[in-house]
């Protein structure tokens, strides 16, 4: 990684799985070099914006010749640490919990739910699509078992801060919040939210026209 | 609604549902009056980002007194359009649109799933979640029927833009988006995307301290 390169914007980086997807598809179809013209068209945006965000990946594409679609791959893979299979935990097996550790859409980017975990007695024991359900208070130590750094966290969102606070304490580095509530957590440990509420708003005030410049957001 | 009124910024809608669901809460416990100290410590935020925030609801606090915990309910509703029930469609019963079907994190916000569509026959017909199943072809008549003009979007990817031209044919106006794939849309249909394997890049960027300032992404 070179020192001198510039902080990573968040659009580009929130566009990076675009890419990969679109680029393993052409890999899968044997093409061999790709046009930032032909990504920018694949992907709808602007040229620019995509050469700009294929410097993260440090594999710089030729003039007229385009990049190596392998090269590419690799560099975003590298970028995102997303060479290895990333092993995650889920935390509250209720009804998005199960809907999540059903859902397969992860895998491609080799993020897995190895294990879950509840406090539902009626729940510790069993297996949820393939997944074993343990008692949260063996997280700590799964967590170090497993070598696990990232929580999915889906519990009511009143028992969203306590929960936070024992996978902490649990040793984890990172909770991915799929509860409404926004969590306090220690500066070692990030937290990103996935705010479907207020995807709706933004969704509602945007169909009402009261809009506000919103280019970036893709 | 005051024309003088600045459009509002992004964060600020996307934190609205968070303020609702804690304003629910008090109203439940019969909390009259609210202060924005007190929403600010249950919500983690600043009391001057609430302050701003809660311009949108245009209802002014009293210094001293706070706010009236049912004006504000009522007047963030008022502004995201939800004292009514939204009604919404599905398209794509699949492993994640199964699992929407059966979320229920949406009523409280009074967006329902009315209906799901799907081009397999073996689905057409049946019914999911308490939810009927109808055949895509049927979407126009659907729409208009219902007066639905959300389509929640959760095919496969390599379907997306054809089922996103079908919805934008068929009448409705919003999409939002839980594919992988950007939508190329006429300028009157809104886009609002659940870019998960972005925040999974975003996740995993800030977890290898690649960071860039983000205090904003609330």
């Amino acid at each position: 990684m070179n020192d001198s390169r510039k902080l990573p914007r968040l659009p580009s980086v929130k566009r990076l799985p675009s890419y990969l997807h679109e680029l393993k598809l052409l890999r899968d179809n044997q093409q061999q070099m790709v046009s930032t013209t032909q990504l920018a068209q694949r992907l709808g945006l602007e040229p620019i914006i995509v050469r700009k965000d294929l410097e993260l990946a440090g594999s710089p594409g030729s003039p007229g010749v385009g990049y190596s679609v392998l090269s590419l791959i690799e560099g975003i893979e590298n970028f995102l640490g997303w060479n290895d299979e990333t092993p995650v935990f889920l935390i509250g097996v209720g009804n998005l919990g199960t809907a999540l550790l059903g859902y397969k859409g992860f895998i491609e980017y080799r993020f897995n739910i190895v294990a879950a975990f509840d406090n539902d007695p009626a729940k510790v024991g069993s297996t949820v699509h393939g997944k074993p359900v343990f008692s949260i208070d063996e997280l700590a130590e799964k967590a170090a078992e497993l070598q696990v750094r990232i929580a999915v966290l889906s519990v009511p969102c009143e028992f969203a801060q306590a929960a936070a606070d024992k996978i902490v304490q649990s040793g984890l580095k990172a909770i991915w919040n799929f509860t409404n509530t926004p969590l306090a957590l220690p500066p070692e440990v990030v937290q990103q939210r996935v705010n479907m509420a207020g995807d709706l708003a933004e969704l509602s005030v945007k169909l009402s026209g009261k809009l506000y410049n919103n280019s970036e957001d893709i």
